[in-house]
């Protein structure tokens, strides 16, 4: 068993996952950044220590403690240099911190690599050795797998998918580069284009749907306008899956992967995505390179978080040799 | 010592390399696709067999030939799977042929790897764990190293960095997708581009250059009125380091390797084009990345053929652990 813990700005989720990849003893709770570094690092062990006493009940044996948070993290030392999330926080060993209050080993990785791992291990992903995983939520994140290991980088900050130039004039990116992936086929960039049209005008039912407040216009109000026929709603969710398709095409010719896997709260607009995903990924990418990679929807829903987290003290402890 | 095999569909090259990537007893000739397949292995084999008589001369031993082809190669049997240079070749296992006739084990793997391998073996990528390499020849050939090794991906085809989409709309590549790399950023791309305008009566001196001979407009031609101040002729090599610059940035934002090597007769005209490459890759890659990414130029020169394909034979033979 491993005891998983997923690292929000808003909450953090902590359960016991076995092998097999379920999950018991989940426990959430508010993260509270603004009670400071000290307070949070008590509730986090706080929480496992809980976690751990329900799941030793059950008579199980625990391995390691594994932590998925945003941000650029430092493998080898399990330090957060920084993260969105907790803005004032600037190199926090927190694994060296939490292996001092608690009798088992603690991994640290980004929750891009954590999500990846997640699915490797028993997810749509466990049957394979390379696969490349995009989540489509505020951001593009991503992560890369290739001979059954993670490729963290030479800084540990490979697999920036979202940061891919699909379009060179494009729409400009929270980075400060105009037409990254994550400009069009990020949830936000659904919403922002939206937003951009309702204010110019143009009739659409996403605001309606939206009881008429554009700041309640969601992706996945956007998504369910394109499902009733809206036209704008269907060349914004059109627009997103032709560049998420140019994207996973690139990755497809670059990286000759057996799986490519889409997570993230856009991809449950899935069925509407997947056609003109597939359409561009047969015009851009080589047939048997495409014709290789299966193109796949995430499959471990609410509890990918705490499962992630789980698969970096599963990976990292076993520590498999590459096969490539 | 290792034999390094470079074969093109107009000549061979064969050569005795040292550790340390010094050649001797060169040998090139005509491959003579036309004379049939058992003809060009015959030819081969016995260019093998003279440079090696040659070695002994020199109290060397000789420890494994290494091929260099274009085409598809399936690494695992040593078969060329389809060439464009040998179009009539279809699955030849060239390694179990050869090493029926010679004392020596055979590997074969495609160009642009053996020019990675080269690189990496005693280039300019020797100390780097993690590279991506790129040529600029008739198409646009890369090829990946992570961990100290060479990722193949999962049908041994990955690294076709020439054939991600870098322009949506673009011009039509040869593949038949559209705003690949290898569409802006290959010499016969320029070239091209060249002609175009030159039908279109665009004023420029890159046709005088060429004797007024249409046909005989080389990139070579067009860099050299690019540096005479040629408009045009600036214009399309401005075009081709942007395009080369964001598939640079899309690489190193993916991948976060410690090198990109730039090789290939448009490589010639780095020092017109890697200004506008840094440009692009400083706009456009994280800062952190972009720094850690050192954009080099190839370094073997006229050579690097026969020293990547004995390159092939060396990282083989040596199958080196992955380090990641």
């Amino acid at each position: 068993m491993f005891i998983g813990v997923d690292l929000g700005g808003t909450n953090m989720r902590v359960g016991v996952v076995n092998s097999g990849g379920q999950v018991f003893h989940r426990l959430s709770l508010p993260t509270r950044v603004n009670l400071g570094l000290e307070e949070v690092i008590e509730r986090i062990v706080s929480t496992v220590l809980r976690v751990v006493d329900q799941a030793r009940d059950g008579g199980n044996q625990i391995e390691a403690v594994g932590i998925g948070s945003p941000g650029i993290i430092d493998i080898r030392t399990g330090t957060i240099v920084t993260s969105p999330n907790f803005p004032e926080w600037r190199r926090v060993p927190l694994k060296q911190t939490m292996e001092k209050r608690l009798p088992y080993p603690v991994f640290l990785d980004n929750d891009a690599n954590a999500f990846a791992y997640g699915e490797k291990w028993v997810g749509v992903g466990r049957d394979v050795q390379s696969m490349v995983c995009l989540t489509l939520g505020t951001g593009v994140g991503g992560a890369i797998i290739l001979g059954g290991r993670l490729w963290h980088g030479a800084d540990g900050m490979a697999g920036e998918v979202g940061h891919m130039t699909v379009q060179p004039n494009g729409l400009k990116c929270n980075c400060g580069n105009y037409g990254c992936l994550e400009s069009y086929a990020s949830a936000s960039s659904v919403v922002r284009r939206a937003l951009v049209a309702s204010r110019t005008g143009t009739p659409s039912m996403i605001l309606t749907l939206a009881g008429g407040d554009p700041e309640k216009i969601t992706s996945s109000l956007v998504y369910q306008a394109a499902l009733k026929g809206d036209t704008l709603a269907m060349q914004i969710m059109k627009e997103t899956a032709t560049y998420l398709g140019i994207g996973i095409a690139n990755l497809i010719n670059l990286l000759n992967p057996e799986m490519i896997v889409v997570g993230g709260g856009l991809a449950n607009a899935w069925d509407l995505i997947y056609p003109t995903v597939e359409d561009e990924v047969c015009h851009r990418a080589f047939l048997t390179l495409a014709q290789t990679a299966k193109i796949r929807k995430a499959s471990l829903g609410d509890d990918a978080g705490i499962i992630g987290a789980a698969g970096i003290a599963c990976f990292s402890l076993r520590d498999v040799s590459c096969a490539f």
